[in-house]
């Protein structure tokens, strides 16, 4: 059985290795950098590029950096997410967000270095360069306009106005929004351990399956859970008129999806036997985090 | 002698390539990132790699994808430099800035999807992967906290405090916030063209140089200079108390120190002869341009 605490430890010490010294200027930035990426975090998206990977049997110095480059690219998004000008939230993994710990241009920037930083990272990935440069474009088009900043842009467009969208939407929505990195996890596991075209599209389905059912679950937890475990302010979405499953579906429903979603993973997992163990575990997390 | 108004126009049917359509969703996404991108602009840093990979004879279709790259980043962090919480400015080239002509959300998401959309192109350049992978290097570091980010992060602090600074803890600034760009523009195309380790100090001696210039004839086009030639607002660092060479020195000892900047780019380039023709023109346009 894989370790997932184990891995946990591992991306979180890649992580602290790769970003920059709070010591050396401009330090301010630097701070903010590590502020986002550091806090806390259940680190869902490292946990399946190593879990990918280990079905392949990819050594785990080859993962570290595709594990902390997708990471950064989730911490920079929740960064600017959080800005005033976008969700406009106080509190994250139980602590101030950056732009309330720091300052608004300080927050902007981080974000904006962190991307960039995920991709120095990749680019000094201990892997052949035609690997390399699959995973650059791998976690670039999943960052992009038709992966997560898309996803980002429909849920602004929707917010405030959220019951009018239909489930294929809502679903559109967030197969970009969170769907796009976490697949972008999976392949990217995949990729450094030279999976086949068959596999890839069988762990395409899971992370496609995983994807959605983390933000169902996100969304009965805005729901059902409370701002102290969450270490989120919960009750947002249904304030701000947010597009949910639960708002257009219902809650029963909801968590009737999730149930089919954990029935698409095993149907895709199933081939890889205990192999895929690690990727079975995380999908079960999915659906049942109350946090 | 080189065709840099051929080039101009090459950049630009390369930048309207990758951009993505206007008509595909999210519409309002990719409109922003037309507009930040495609409403003019001098071109400085395509020009740039298209002018140092000719010094090596490099093609023309090797060296868009970094043109188009460096062009992004640029145009990205000028849309979130022009936000309301970093340098609160309405017009840029002539024309209403980003989070102006759209919303501040859409402008935050537009200059994040331009970053990624940089480094997914520089990912599917046609190239030798190991070569790609060091354009993506020289882009990313360029880019984050160790350049261009961590110069604005400088130059934040530097704000409404400006003549607080020294000379070199302003070149220092300038060095990161514009030069690092510049740098990696001329590297890039260097290393499209296969230059030896000498060819390439040579030519990172040239674009620091010209980085200094570039900036010490922007701080004095905000004093000389008027808002309807500069197509943005004149007498801006005078109004913020920023940082500028004028302001620390005077204008008659920022005008010699451009001077000194030509020589220096003069001396760089000497061993290249007429292949370094283009990569002249540039410096001299840096020095002299009123806008």
């Amino acid at each position: 059985m894989a370790d997932l605490a184990g891995w946990r430890e591992r991306a979180d010490a890649a992580l602290q290795r790769a970003l920059p010294d709070p010591q050396t200027s401009p330090q301010r930035l630097h701070a903010a950098m590590r502020h986002a990426v550091l806090l806390g975090g259940k680190r869902m998206r490292p946990l399946l590029v190593y879990a990918a990977g280990s079905v392949f049997g990819a050594s785990l110095d080859t993962l570290d950096a595709p594990a902390v480059a997708v990471e950064l690219i989730h911490a920079y998004s929740l960064v600017h997410d959080d800005l005033p000008a976008m969700d406009d939230d106080a509190l994250r993994r139980g602590q101030p967000t950056v732009h309330v710990a720091f300052d608004e241009a300080t927050a902007i920037l981080a974000g904006d270095a962190l991307q960039s930083l995920a991709f120095d990272v990749l680019a000094h990935a201990p892997v052949d360069a035609a690997i390399c440069v699959g995973l650059i474009r791998t976690l670039a088009i999943a960052s992009g306009s038709a992966g997560m900043c898309g996803g980002q842009a429909l849920d602004l467009a929707a917010t405030g106005n959220g019951t009018s969208l239909s489930v294929d939407e809502l679903e559109t929505l967030h197969s970009l929004k969170t769907g796009a990195l976490i697949r972008a996890a999976v392949r990217m596991g995949a990729l450094c351990g030279g999976a086949t075209q068959n596999e890839r599209i069988r762990l395409d389905r899971y992370a496609t399956a995983l994807g959605l059912a983390f933000q169902v679950r996100d969304d009965i937890l805005d729901i059902e859970g409370d701002s102290a475990t969450l270490g989120k302010t919960a009750g947002k979405d249904v304030a701000q008129d947010k597009a949910t499953f639960p708002a257009l579906i219902g809650l029963d429903a909801s968590r009737a999806r999730l149930e089919e979603l954990r029935d698409t993973m095993t149907e895709a997992l199933a081939p890889f036997g205990a192999r895929a163990d690690a990727l079975t575990a995380l999908g079960r997390m999915a659906i049942e985090r109350d946090r």
